[in-house]
Parts: C-alpha cells; sequence; structure tokens
C-alpha cells in the first residue's frame, strides 16, 4: 500500500449475534435468543444497546452484523440503521470462528487494510464512552500488526469468565496502557480465580477482538486451512450473484469451532495477541442472577422486576422476569427467580440460576422442543 | 304428630355451598370457588366428593344445595342427579346462618319433622362409610331433641381449626359415642391447642350440624328473631310462584352472621349441644399447605402436582397448582407454593401460605378486582 490510512478510519465493527443463552431459557429462546431481549430495563435490547455503543466510532455504515437467517427480520426491525449490505446471514449456527471469519473476509476484499473489532451483541457495558476510548486504543495497537483483545480488571474473583494473563507494556505510541498477552486460561475454579486477581496480571476475557481482517485470516490459515478456504470462497462469492449457490454448497460443511481455539490461542503462544486493559463494567449476562444485579430500574424493595407484570410481592427478593400481562404475586420467597413466558414458566433461585442451561438439555432429550 | 318416623327416615342433607376460599387464590375465585375445584386428585371437585358422601345416607333426592345464583350452572352441569327443586340459589352471600336456615326452614314446610344436616362443600373426608356412620350416630342424637355436632379426634395441635370441649357421654340407645357439648372454643394459639389436644376432651369442630329443623329455626328465633322471622317469609313463599318476588324483597337486608354465633353457641350454653367424636381424616382445606399435604395422586418425589401441567422438576418440593397447560420447570426449590392460573401466577412457601389471604385483602384494595 502506498498510502496508509490512520488507523480509525480503518476500523470497522463486527457485530456477531448469536447465540441462544440457554441459561436465560425460557426467555431467551432459539426463536428469540438474548440478545433480542431487554435485559437491563434500558428500554432498548441488547443488541440495540451493542448497535447504540458502535456508532460513535466509525459511523453507522461500518458496522456489519452476522445472525441466524431465521432473526433477519427481527434484527432489521430492530436496528433501521443497518442496510442488507452489512447483513451477513447464517443458514444454521456454525460457531465464532464462521461467523468472525467470514464477516473479515467479506470486509477485507471490499477493503484490503481493514481493521476489524468483534463485539458480541448480548453484553452489557455501562459506560460506553470508556469502552469506546478502549477500542480506539486497540485499534492503534491492532495497526501495529497485533490481535487485540480488551481485558476488563476483575472487580471479584469470578469462576464465570476465562482470564487473560497479561504480560509486559508494549509501549505503542497513542495506546499506552497495551500490554503483551502472555496466554488465555479457561474458566478457573474460585481458589485459582482468588489467586489470579491477587496477582494483578489477569483480566476478564470479555471476548472482543480487533485485528486488521487479513491478519486474522492469515492466523486461521495456518491452524484451519479448510475452513479458511471455505469462508474465502463464499467471500470471494459475497458481493456477487454467486452468493446463495455458494453458500447453500459451503455453509454446511463448515467446521464448528471457537474463534479463541482457532485464533486467539494459537495466536497469543506465538507472541502475537496484546491485551488493552479496562475498567469499564461489563457483564456477559449468563444468567438470571446476573441479571437481577444489572437491573437498574424496576426496583421494588429487594425484588428486581422485567417486563410489564402487574406484581404484588410481600417479603419477597430476587428477580421476575415477564413476558406476559398475568398478575404475579410472590409471598415470603427470597432471592427467588421467576420467569414467566406465554407456554412456560420457570422457578428457581439464584443459587441454582446456573442449572437452567440443565434443564434446557434435559428439555432437549424430553422432546420438549417446542418451549426451548 | 301421631306416627313417629324412624330418625334416618326424616333424614335430609344440607349442603351449604358457599365461601371463595380466599387461601386459595388464585385457584379459587369469586367465580369458581373452591368447591368447584379438584383439590385432591380425586378427579372429581370437592362439591362432586361431598354429594357422592351423603347420597347413600337418604338417597339422591334428600340432598339440599345451597349456593349463590352465579354458580348455578357449574353446580348443576357438576351434579347431574341434582333436581332444581333441592336447589336454593343465593342472590349474594349472607353467611352460613342465612344459607342454613332457609333449607332448613324451606325443608320444614316441606315435611315438619325432618331431620336437617348440614355438610361444606368444600371439606375434604377420606372414609366415607366411617363419615356415615357417624352421621346415622348423630341422627339418633338429634331425634331425642338435640343438635348434634361432629367432633374429629385431633391428630395435632392445629391452631387452624376451633374446637369442642366434649362433657358427659348421653348415654344414647344407638348413639354410643355422643357426648354433651360443654362449649366450643375459637382457634387457640399453640400453647391452647397442645393443652385441648393432651386433655382428650377436645374435638376439631368441622362445622357440621345435624338436628330437628324445628328445634335449630326455634333457636335462631330466641338469637335473632328478625332474621328468623324474614327467613320463615321466604320459605313460605319458596314453593310458590311468589318465590322470586319475596326473593328479591327479602334477601338483600338480611342480617349476615355465622350458624356458630346464631345457633352452636347459644344452644350449647343452653344445653341443647350433642357432639359424636369421630375419627375418620378430615380436612377443610383452609391453604395450599394443607393441598400439599392432602394429595394423593400426581407425586414427583416430593413435589405434589395437582392439574394437568407438564413439570420438569431439579430438587425442588412442595406443590405445583395448574389450571394452563404451559410447561412449569422448577429448579432447587423447596418447600415451594406455584399456583398457575390462566391470568395470575402465585408464588410462595408452605410457611406462608396463611398469608395468601392478605395478599387478596389488598388486592382488593387495590383495584385488581378482575383477577378476584
Amino acid at each position: 500500500m502506498s498510502t496508509q490510512r490512520e488507523p480509525m478510519a480503518r476500523f470497522h465493527s463486527i457485530i456477531p449475534a448469536g447465540g441462544i443463552g440457554s441459561r436465560l431459557w425460557p426467555l431467551s429462546r432459539a426463536s428469540a435468543p438474548k440478545f433480542l431481549h431487554d435485559l437491563t430495563g434500558s428500554g432498548q435490547t441488547l443488541l440495540q444497546d451493542t448497535w447504540d455503543r458502535l456508532t460513535p466510532l466509525a459511523g453507522r455504515d461500518r458496522i456489519l452484523v452476522v445472525t441466524g437467517k431465521v432473526h433477519k427480520s427481527a434484527v432489521l426491525e430492530q436496528i433501521e440503521d443497518l442496510s442488507t449490505d452489512n447483513l451477513v446471514l447464517e443458514l444454521s449456527p456454525k460457531d465464532s470462528t464462521a461467523a468472525i471469519a467470514l464477516a473479515a473476509a467479506i470486509l477485507v476484499k471490499r477493503e484490503p487494510d481493514v481493521i476489524v473489532g468483534s463485539f458480541a451483541a448480548d453484553h452489557v457495558i455501562a459506560e460506553d464512552e470508556q469502552f469506546r476510548e478502549t477500542v480506539r486504543e486497540a485499534v492503534e495497537v491492532a495497526a501495529t500488526g497485533k490481535i487485540v483483545t480488551i481485558g476488563i480488571e476483575p472487580t471479584e474473583p469470578s469462576v464465570g469468565f476465562g482470564y487473560i494473563k497479561a504480560g509486559e507494556n508494549l509501549g505503542i505510541a497513542g495506546a499506552p496502557n497495551a500490554r503483551d498477552v502472555a496466554r488465555f486460561v479457561e474458566k478457573p475454579n474460585i481458589a485459582k480465580a482468588r489467586k489470579y486477581v491477587e496477582s494483578g496480571d489477569y483480566l476478564w476475557n470479555a471476548g472482543m477482538f480487533i485485528a486488521p481482517a487479513a491478519l486474522l485470516l492469515e492466523q486461521l490459515a495456518k491452524t484451519e486451512p479448510e475452513l479458511h478456504a471455505a469462508l474465502l470462497k463464499i467471500a470471494e462469492a459475497w458481493d456477487t450473484e454467486d452468493r446463495k449457490t455458494v453458500m447453500a454448497k459451503v455453509w454446511p460443511k463448515l467446521k464448528k469451532v471457537a474463534i479463541d481455539y482457532s485464533v486467539a490461542e494459537p495466536a497469543a503462544a506465538a507472541g502475537l495477541v496484546a491485551v488493552v486493559p479496562a475498567n469499564f463494567s461489563w457483564h456477559d449476562v449468563g444468567d438470571f442472577a446476573a441479571i437481577a444485579e444489572l437491573q437498574s430500574q424496576g426496583r421494588r424493595g429487594n425484588l428486581a422486576v422485567l417486563g410489564n407484570a402487574k406484581v404484588l410481592a410481600d417479603s419477597s427478593s430476587g428477580i421476575l422476569v415477564s413476558d406476559t400481562d398475568r398478575l404475579v404475586a410472590l409471598i415470603g420467597v427470597e432471592d427467588i427467580i421467576v420467569v414467566d413466558t406465554p407456554d412456560a414458566l420457570l422457578v428457581t433461585t439464584k443459587e441454582h440460576a446456573q442449572r437452567v442451561k440443565n434443564l434446557v438439555d434435559a428439555l432437549r432429550t424430553t422432546g420438549h422442543e417446542d418451549v426451548l
């Protein structure tokens, strides 16, 4: 390239909008996954919040959404400014590598020096401007030829997130906080989590990646050459009349693999990954207990209420999530989780919120797909 | 009377089918009170169970049902054998004296020497034949000129029932267990209840009365002369074409008073009340905790299930009452009470089951009559 553009001028966001969120059943369904719901009481869905968080970075024309084709109309309805050029529809779920790397491959064809940033559609971030400052710093680092992740400074020894072990400061101009990534670590047990937090070198892995699209694809080519070749084939046809034919032929056979395994971890081992530590509040809203914590509006005493339910609560605490207009009465139930939807009702406690996933698995194996 | 009939030949049952059962909200409603529900999992409603328990005593033509006019079609649908001659419809709820004494007054006009037995439509009795044996004994006692009640031998120091203090055995032929009633006592505290049970002289007041109708009305005339006169006026017109006119004029002004206060207690003080002790299992199904205990069918582990809900329960105990076809998932909730109806959902615990009544009161004062 003769004239190199400024890093932020090369930036383009990707929003992979997938994942059912089994731990949020029966609110979150295959037909209405987590990102299509307002889980914070903000009045907007998580997808809309994510969109609004990203538009100031590079404008509303530089955000590409990857989602299942079954969610096409819901996504276009929720995001009025999304053009179909920036909507990638998956024929079936193929995990994060296929979603993000296809988006990167489509964008790199349109714009060879593009720097992509991938941000999940269903995470909650309170301080949007701090988030954007961190992304801008990450884009500077990415422009030096790195795959950059954002690491959240832990506020507690959570066992619900993976961690990033940060190494030396990289000393990059315009990115004073950027550090090398020593390695990624899986969700720890509580003892390890405590050690991580005490050490000060471990950050929560928020699953955000910022990198030159070409570098990301180059790394993928090394670890998953077949998947890489298949995705390039689709990208080649994407902006042509062959898109549908090629997708139908290639997509169903794609390997399912998380981008953490296909790109992030191998690249970290090769010394190619950097991290920008951040201390904005972030949550992946993994279960209803998390929603109860996040709820900013609708609190009645110690009871968080999401939805428009008429509620009568007496000596009760926890969270009520309502997707109906039924009256809900709670008496003397503490740390309760009640999720009221038209065809399914869940009653559990904050303590058991994680077990909802097991229940969904049980529903699947007992032939209750109709409510999943 | 020249030739006195045998006591059982004079017997006629009355079923006062009233009382919403506020502690069973939202299952039990003004429009669908307790007695119209199957609360035992027997496959029949409490009213149907009561009817079937009574028919062997004197036949299906000798049972009179008193209920609100709004329940007319539901009652006639549930009890196919009930003739409209034996159906007394109240224009509005006027408590137990009006219901039972009007029935007695109507019957005494048809049959001057009738002995009536009043049995609530919403109580649960397991041993029907034992019940009938007790009633037959009570009828023998009633024929000697007594108002007879049935006292249940307590199995625990319940604070949920009133008690009857029994006196001397009356030594009546054909009624070897019948005793004098010293007095009726209100629901006690737990300390008193323990003393009552230890003494052996106290029985649970099951609210059943067996007496010559003429004696019952004579007692009412002494304590509530106006109410007595008004009821006689209605009874006089009952089997004539004036019924509707007289009801419309007289019924709305009737005094509301429980028969315990208007007849039973004053008559006991006058030495006119006897009790037949009984040890069949009896329950007035006062709240959902009681239903959980009574549930004989539909148990899944420690969870009692009433209704046709699809249920997935994991480490949960208590009771689920379902009036919908929604799937209900319970995870890690113990001693829980979940009542799922089309327009209202209740979640509480066995411990707090009695507080449902307060909630219903709160609903009434906050303008939620539509779900009551």
